[in-house]
């Protein structure tokens, strides 16, 4: 009988989100006559819809694919050129990052990605993760075989932990023991911090000295409202020699339902086996996208592009403002109640913790049966988010409103 | 510096088709006058367009996205239950097979899905792979750490070879030696044969007998014409115990450039761990889905949905008859050249051998340079295919009379 991958067992309970959603089943199961009236600002979907431009090249795109004359069948594993030149130019070389068209990989999601990249990277890495942590990173690693056993609070044995607390607001230090992979996220989900460029630039400099990887998901860089703030690691110098940046359409773009993100590997990169040997991460990269996909729909990759067109940049910014707006609104509702509140300000999401509630179920349970809100517990993104809640930006404005309503009333 | 997965750096040359694409390149270069003048059949794409079903489909998908009423998020990571339950039902139940909906996994594609199959499957197992093969078989096991280093003559240390030659009318026997998975694929790429149900009910008591796990890759299985033909490995008895089958809609619903396809894994089939423990694989690919991917877009899943609506199998079905037409005729003009002929009955595919040439990459380069056609070189495929090459039915009936009639050139 075919052996199993063993990782997989140590996988300690379920993922996160399909956690919230079995609670908010079960609190539906008992009160049906509140089963509709649940607004959600947990799991971080957006309330939609794509913006104008995308639909328009999104419904060229269907024309073109039924039509012999214009038909596009096997796309380009990394993605068309005119997807990564749009990229490559907006995203970095706008920002004074050098990366060229043909270091932007164009995939079907940032989630994906973040698992993907760990096919191309040895097992006995050491691995560093900030904590509170989006748990993907976490549980790809797990199923690599990069951890021990489950830990009983939490985490896992031959993990490092990165702290991020009130304390350095949120924003990890470089470790002082070894660690050949870390990762960072800015803006962070779920704390909502964002990084400056002296920090940053620490984080390059350590990396630099001592020959770590640094894997940046930066999948909220176009919720950055500061400008003095860095929009992608690449803009910091030595980065193309120690870093690989994830980017996101998800949010701004509104592409939960589309698919569509990218992974920026630069040529610079190395890696090294066991014996010494230097490999451009850039060529390994490649290749497990050649053998191992097929590239990203037509229709999708024209969608995306035109968030890159003037009007789509226009568009796009609209929902950016809208939902940072949002993000005001939560954050000033989460302080009035005397919470200590955190992000919001160059990140879509909220982190706060009530004086009168330091176990983040608890908290949770209490949102979703007196305001009927969904928010996600912080203990689910690690040991330090215990006494946490994020709550996310993203819905219309009509449920933020009310969620802020809502939220006034918890305990009246 | 982090460690690279040393395993890559076994992979020998390029993978198959970027070598074709080179040396296509090269002959452009050399012979501009005839840059514009060649005809594809090797890679396989379909010349499209998607059937109006599709197209409406999908136009109507984006403009349920561009509303906020209507706008879908996150898909299900496994795929929408309409999907699901069409495909269950048109693809498994209607021939008999006791397939349940949420067996069914929806993904971007085949090629994809039997890389990431491995990923649930642990590295001491024992592979055994046809030879001819889809390429992506084996690199995606050397990738995956489950052979040793590439043979001299093609192949890797510790890949068993099941052998498919004219004398088995290639399709392979059960191996007498222990294998833990072994891959089959029918209608087969590359050498269009197809199984009947007697020789595949033998594979099925044989994995069952020997504990063995078949990945059954019947990405053409809408191609099979012979009613008596099994359609999918589900119809024999026992294979919910043995079989993961993969499936595609690609071709015969030109979705090379819309991206869709989908994985079946029964309850019942289990693998084990190293200590003896029975572990359901459905729990483990159920859970790689949760982690590792966040679903197939919005409308594609609707594009897929419709070609399993009444107008999309007409549709469809007219796109296989003209396909098959056309490995007709392929195959007759092979044959009345002399060349030894085999498939594109049952398969789009045509695999042939010349008395007068047993080396495949000069018979490709043969019919590249005298009449500017492409081809597959069978060597590609494995070192059995030595001396073969591969003709695909895919393109239009202008091109593949064009085919036929410079075919009947060479050697003039």
């Amino acid at each position: 009988m075919a052996l199993v991958n063993e990782h997989y067992l140590k996988l300690a309970g379920a993922y996160l989100f399909p956690e919230v959603a079995r609670r908010v089943g079960a609190f539906q199961a008992q009160h049906p006559e509140f089963a509709e009236d649940i607004v959600r600002c947990g799991i971080g979907d957006v309330p939609g819809p794509i913006v104008p431009a995308v639909a328009a090249a999104m419904h060229e795109a269907v024309d073109e694919l039924a039509s012999i004359d214009s038909f596009r069948g096997y796309p380009p594993s990394n993605g068309y050129e005119f997807l990564r030149s749009a990229i490559a130019a907006a995203d970095f070389r706008a920002h004074g990052a050098d990366i060229h068209d043909d270091e932007i990989f164009v995939s079907d999601g940032s989630k994906g990605d973040c698992g993907h990249l760990l096919e191309i990277l040895g097992p006995s890495n050491t691995v560093g993760l900030p904590d509170p942590v989006y748990p993907v990173y976490v549980d790809t690693n797990v199923m690599a075989g990069r951890t021990g056993e489950a830990l009983e609070h939490g985490g896992y044995h031959g993990l490092r932990t990165l702290p991020a607390t009130a304390g350095n607001g949120f924003i990890p230090e470089p470790p002082t023991e070894p660690v050949d992979i870390v990762y960072l996220c800015f803006p962070n989900n779920p704390t909502g911090s964002m990084i400056d460029r002296d920090r940053l630039t620490a984080w390059v400099d350590w990396a630099n000295e001592h020959d770590a990887l640094i894997l940046y998901d930066a999948a909220y860089a176009d919720f950055i409202r500061d400008p003095a703030k860095p929009r992608t690691i690449f803009e910091i110098p030595g980065a193309r020699r120690c870093a690989i940046e994830f980017r996101s359409f998800s949010k701004h773009g509104a592409f939960t339902g589309v698919r569509c993100g990218y992974t920026v590997v630069p040529k610079d990169l190395e890696g090294r086996t066991v014996g010494g040997e230097r490999i451009p991460l850039h060529r390994l990269w490649s290749r497990r996208w050649t053998t191992r996909a097929n590239g990203v729909s037509w229709p999708v990759q024209r969608g995306a592009a035109a968030l890159y067109s003037p009007e789509g940049r226009i568009q796009t910014a609209a929902v950016v403002e809208r939902y940072m707006e949002h993000a005001r609104l939560l954050r000033e509702g989460c302080a009035s109640l005397g919470w200590a509140t955190h992000g919001g300000e160059d990140a879509p999401f909220i982190w706060a913790s009530s004086p009168g509630c330091d176990d983040s179920w608890t908290f949770f349970e209490r949102i979703l049966h007196e305001a009927r809100v969904v928010v996600t517990p912080g203990l689910g993104f690690g040991r330090l988010g215990e006494g946490f809640i994020r709550i996310s930006a993203f819905n219309t404005r009509e449920n933020i409103d009310e969620v802020v309503r809502r939220l006034g009333t918890l305990g009246d």
